[in-house]
C-alpha cells in the first residue's frame, strides 16, 4: 500500500516549531519520505514528477500533518462504566459499581468495549494507546481487528493475575503482531504485596525490562505507603529494584523533589492524567517541578470511567491551564512542550520510539488537523492554537501504520460503529443487571 | 420559513432529565410545537399527517435536540489576539500587546474579527452571546449579517466611553433588530472612577435596568478595592445602588459569603469563565458556595485572548472538574446543573428568557448533537455524557431564530469562511505591524 499525502503543512516535531509546506510519502506501514515543497520544486523544476504507483493520493488542502497523539495511560475496557453513577463518592462507586461490573466481564465483553474506545481514540487523532486492563488478550485482539496500535501493560496485583502470567503475556505479545507490544506493569504499590513485588523485580531483572505502575495518584495513597514502609511509593518501589531498567508511572500528583530525583536518575517518565485527577479531586501534578527536575513527561486520558472523554486535546489544554493555576503563573508552560508531551514523549514513554516523529523510516502514525476551522484562526502561533484553542473537532484524518482509519467523520476500520455500539449495549444489558 | 426537525430525541431543559423521542416544528423564528412521538402517533394513528408547507424538513436520525448554548461572557473582537504572546506575564502582555493592538482597531476591523468569532460559536452549538467590547456597533452588525443572536453589554470605563454614549446605544440597540438586544454594563470597579459609577447609577435607576460588570476576577483586584473603599467590589458597587435592578457579574472567583448574599438578594447572576480563570491563573470560583447561597450561575468563555477557545463543552467540563478539585469531592456538582448553567441560566442571565428552553412560543435557538459518535456511548446518563465526555465535535447543527446556520461542518451564513479569514489576515497585517 503506497499512500501520498500532498499539499499539506507539516509539523514533524523533529525540529520543534518549524512548520513547512510539503508532502509525505508512505510505503506500507512506514514513512518513506517527508518532502518539503521547496525540495520537491527544486528537484523536479517544471518536469513531471516520477510516476509512482500510488494506491491512494490525498490532497491535504493546506491542512496540518503531525505525529498522531499517544494516549499514554488508558483502561479501554472501562467504556461500559462511562457516566455510570459519577455522582457517588469514590469508595462507594468502586465497591457498588466498578468492582461488581468488572467481576462479570468476560474476555469477549472487553473485546467489544475496547473496540468502542478505539473508535473514540481514532476520532480524536490518537494513534496509539498504553493500555492497562483485565484480560489484555481482549484489548490486543480488538486493536488488531480495527488496525489500532496498542502497547499493552500488565496491571499485576494481588487479586487478578500472577507474575508467571505476566511473563507469558510479555513473551507472546512482543512477537505476535506488529501493531501490538507489551510492557511489564503492576497496578500499584497499594494493591501489591511485598512478596509479589519481589517476584516481579526478579522478572524485570531477568528481562532487563522497564516497569510501569499507578503512582502517587492521591495524597492518601502516599500517606499510607509512608506509614507502611517509611518511604514514599516512588522511593519504596525504587528500593525494591523495580525501576532499575527504567519505565514510568501514571498520575504522579503527590511527589517530593526526592521522588523526582529517582525519576530523573532512572529515566522514568511521569505520565499525567489531568482530567481524571481533576474530576476525581486527586489534585494537580507539579509539572514545573518535574520540568525543573528534567523528568520526561507524557499524557494519558486514563479510563472512560474516571475522565470520561478519551480526548488528548482536552488533556493538553488541562496540562497548561492547571499548571498555570497551580503555579499562579499564566505562562507556566510552553505550549510546544505540551504538544511534545502528547506526541514524542508519549511514544518514548511507551517504548514506541519508531512512532515519535514524522521522518523517513518512522511508523506512519499521523494525524491531519483541519486548519480551516475558525478556532485555528488567526495563525500567529500554531502550536499555541493547537494546545489552547484546538479541539478533536479539528481532527480530519487519522492514519495508523499507513492505513487511513478515520477521515472526515467516517471510520474505515472494516466494520460499522453501530454494530460495535450494539454489542456494547448487549454487554451492558447482561452485566449491569441488578447493579 | 417553516422548518420541521423530525425523528429526534429532545431535551427541552424544561422538565430536566427527561429526554423523549419526537419532533420540533418551527415557524419563522419561533418554535410552533414540540411534539413527543407518542403524542403524534396517538393523534394521527395510522392516518397521514396533515400536509404542512414545510420549507425544509430535516431527519435528525435519532440525534439530540436541545437549547443552544448561551455563551454568557464574550469579547468577540479579540480573535485577533488569540495565541499572540500567551507566554508573557499578564502585565506586559496587556501593555505590550493588548492595549497597543486595541488602540489601532477600527470599527470595520472589529466587524470582521467578530465575524470570525461567530463562526466559532456556531461550530460549537452556541446560539447567543453576551458580548462586551469596544465599538458594540461593529459586533451588532457582524451578528446581524451572519444571523447570530447577540446581547451587547457596554464596557463603560474611564478611558473609552461615556454614560451618554451608553444611553444612546441602549435606546438604539434595544429596538433595532430582533437578533440584537443591549444591556448596561461597565468594565470593572478598578477601571471606573466613583464619579463615573455615580453617573451610571442614575442612568440605571432611570431605566430600572440591570447592570453587568467584571467582578472579583483576581485576588489583587479585591484587595485593592478593599484598600480603596473599605469594601469588597460586590459590596462597594451594591452600596452605590448599581445592582438595585439586578444584572450580574463576570468571573466572581474571589468572593465572600457576604458578597454572595448581595448576589442572592439582588438576584444577580454569577457568570463563570473557568478556562480563562485557570489559564490566566486567577483561581477557581467557589461554585458550591454559590449553589448553597442560591445564586444563579451561568457560563461564559471570556474572549479568545484569554481562553483561547470559544467552546462551551470545554467550559462545562471545567466547571465540573475544577469544582471537584476545589471542593476535594469527586461529585461536587450535578452534570444536569452544569448543563442548565450553560443554557437556561445563561439565557436568563442575559435577559433572553425567550430563548431558554425548547417550548411552544420560544425562540428557535436549537442545537443538534450527534449521538452516534463513540464519546456519547453508552447512554447510561446523557446529561453526564454531554458534560463529561461531550465535545464540540458532537455539534451537528446549530439553528438560530429558526435559521440553520451550521450543519455537518458547513456554515450557511451567506458568505464563505475563507473570505472572513482573509479579511482578518488583512486586519492583522495592518494592526500588528511593529507590535
Amino acid at each position: 500500500m503506497n499512500l501520498r499525502l500532498y499539499n499539506a503543512r507539516i509539523l514533524t516535531m523533529e525540529r520543534d516549531r518549524e512548520i513547512f509546506p510539503g508532502e509525505i510519502w508512505i510505503k506500507n506501514e512506514k514513512i518513506a519520505y517527508v518532502a518539503p515543497k521547496e525540495e520537491i520544486d527544486r528537484e523536479w523544476k517544471g518536469q513531471e514528477m516520477p510516476r509512482i504507483d500510488w494506491d491512494l493520493e490525498i490532497d491535504c488542502q493546506d491542512n496540518l500533518l503531525m505525529p498522531g497523539f499517544k494516549d499514554a495511560h488508558t483502561h479501554s475496557g472501562m467504556t461500559l462504566l462511562r457516566s455510570l453513577a459519577d455522582g457517588l463518592p469514590t469508595g462507594r462507586w468502586l465497591k457498588e459499581k466498578v468492582f461488581p461490573v468488572e467481576e462479570r466481564l468476560t474476555q469477549e465483553d472487553i473485546y467489544y468495549l475496547t473496540k468502542l474506545a478505539v473508535l473514540e481514540y481514532l476520532s480524536g487523532g490518537i494513534t496509539s494507546i498504553f493500555d492497562m486492563y483485565l484480560k489484555p488478550e481482549a484489548a490486543a485482539e480488538a486493536c488488531i481487528d480495527l488496525g489500532m496500535r496498542c502497547v499493552l501493560v500488565s496491571g499485576l496485583n494481588d487479586f487478578t493475575s500472577s507474575v508467571s502470567q505476566v511473563e507469558e503475556e510479555y513473551l507472546k505479545w512482543n512477537r505476535r503482531n506488529p501493531l501490538i507490544s507489551y510492557q511489564i506493569g503492576f497496578h500499584g504499590e497499594y494493591t501489591s504485596s511485598p512478596g509479589l513485588l519481589a517476584e516481579l523485580a526478579s522478572l524485570v531483572h531477568h528481562y532487563r525490562a522497564p516497569v510501569y505502575t499507578h503512582l502517587a495518584e492521591t495524597a492518601g495513597e502516599v500517606k499510607e505507603c509512608r506509614e507502611r514502609t517509611g518511604l514514599t511509593p516512588a522511593m519504596y518501589l525504587d528500593s525494591l529494584g523495580l525501576f532499575d531498567f527504567g519505565g514510568g508511572a501514571y498520575h504522579c500528583v503527590h511527589m517530593t523533589r526526592e521522588d523526582m530525583e529517582v525519576f530523573r536518575r532512572r529515566r522514568l517518565y511521569m505520565i499525567t492524567c489531568p482530567a481524571s485527577n481533576a474530576k476525581l479531586a486527586s489534585g494537580v501534578a507539579p509539572y514545573r517541578d518535574f520540568w525543573d527536575s528534567r523528568v520526561g513527561m507524557a499524557i494519558g486520558t486514563d479510563g472512560p470511567a474516571s475522565n470520561n472523554a478519551l480526548d488528548m486535546f482536552r488533556e493538553m489544554f488541562l496540562v497548561a491551564a492547571l499548571s498555570n493555576l497551580r503555579e499562579m503563573d499564566p505562562a507556566s508552560i510552553d505550549p510546544l512542550e505540551v504538544l511534545r508531551m502528547a506526541t514524542v514523549n508519549g511514544a518514548k514513554a511507551m517504548r514506541l520510539g519508531r512512532a515519535d516523529v514524522l521522518a523517513k523510516g518512522k511508523l506512519a502514525d499521523i494525524v491531519m488537523l483541519d486548519m480551516s476551522q475558525p478556532n485555528m484562526q488567526p495563525e500567529h502561533n500554531i502550536p499555541a492554537n493547537l494546545v489552547y484553542s484546538g479541539s478533536k473537532a479539528n481532527v480530519k484524518m487519522t492514519v495508523v501504520g499507513g492505513r487511513v482509519l478515520y477521515h472526515d467523520g467516517r471510520f474505515f476500520v472494516g466494520e460499522d460503529p453501530e454494530g460495535i455500539y450494539r454489542q456494547c449495549r448487549r454487554v451492558a444489558g447482561r452485566v449491569l443487571q441488578g447493579i
